[in-house]
């Protein structure tokens, strides 16, 4: 979808606000040229309970995180002209899991979401920077439900010994070995992954691709 | 969900009868050691009109593909005991899709489910080596819906002419570029790369997991 865009994305100077591995690995098979640079935001500031739905925590975190790189870098010599921002959410019976602290939480986790259906939100923020120094947001929250099958008790505890799980959100990653706990999902799997890559090269496409539908060339 | 299987699985001269790098690169990400062996059985034997579905059509072409590989290396001195077969076949409006011919067929493809919901039939057959020269086969089809958003004509005509289209059933690649077009999917997202990972890992698991869900380490 980006590729009549690359020849105005090629031009900017694009930073994704994420230290995430998956999302940089996600964001680089689409061809886009970026930089990463982890967001120093304080994820701890914002509570999900003071928010009425995980999509709109997921949102504002993904903006916290995208606004704080803005802020620290906006006056640099290599100052962005768009910087992309997410967070990924985990719910699940109202309750809103992100990373696990140690094993034993993993192991709760994956123990909880076992032969049930949970979902995960993951908000996204671009800001687009402007002339005279202002900047252009456009934010959305992306859910997909996702379906675990029935875990026998060994498969759990020997997938919580493996280091798969500590850094992701929910315990476990979709797109490596907890891949095979999934008996379905209902939306889109790269949100599970933990970038909503329809949404996000969808609205670029809307931001940086011609009017007609043919862009220049 | 391999791991406690580990220990079985690894005892085991196991072969993927498919010359698919998708499923090679899929069947390697949870650690299952095996060799590849492309069938020699020629796909144009069955036509899907033959078939009652397109489950049972792609169910037929798995079972096929894997059964021609265990003909030819049942005799051979490294002959295998675990031979796995899968093909993938796309469906709209009751119209089935293989691989496009040509960038115009690949066009006319994706043109075709551009806006729509196609569905992605995954055949698997699993045939295990037995005493005494037998071999037992178990073997399903996997369905997943995939929703492709509208895509303005410059993203189809920029897709077509990458290379991408051009080996796959239905045009487009989930697991590329193809994946920005999808704007969700109800089923296993590994299906539509051409593995349905979860049941093919849970048939392992129901073969070579101990009976009460504790295997011997």
């Amino acid at each position: 979808m980006l590729q009549p865009l690359m020849h105005v994305l090629s031009s900017k100077r694009i930073i994704l606000a994420s230290g995430s591995p998956r999302r940089r690995e996600l964001l680089s098979k689409y061809g886009l040229e970026f930089d990463v640079e982890p967001s120093l935001y304080d994820e701890g500031s914002l509570k999900a309970e003071n928010f009425t739905s995980p999509a709109d925590f997921a949102e504002q975190l993904a903006y916290e995180k995208a606004a704080e790189v803005v802020r620290r870098m906006d006056r640099s010599i290599d100052a962005p002209e768009l910087v992309i921002g997410a967070d990924t959410v985990v719910t699940l019976d109202g309750h809103v899991y992100g990373k696990p602290v140690d094993k034993q939480d993993a192991f709760n986790m994956i123990s909880k979401f076992s032969g049930r259906t949970h979902h995960v939100y993951t908000g996204v923020a671009v800001l687009r920077r402007l002339q005279y120094g202002r900047w252009a947001t456009d934010r959305f929250a992306e859910v997909t439900a996702v379906h675990m099958d029935t875990l026998p008790a060994d498969v759990i505890h020997s997938y919580v010994n493996t280091s798969e799980p500590m850094d992701k959100a929910g315990g476990y990653g979709i797109q490596a070995m907890g891949g095979t706990f999934i008996s379905g999902i209902e939306g889109d799997y790269y949100n599970v992954v933990g970038l909503p890559i329809h949404r996000l090269c969808k609205l670029l496409y809307r931001l940086y691709g011609s009017k007609d539908g043919s862009s220049e060339r």
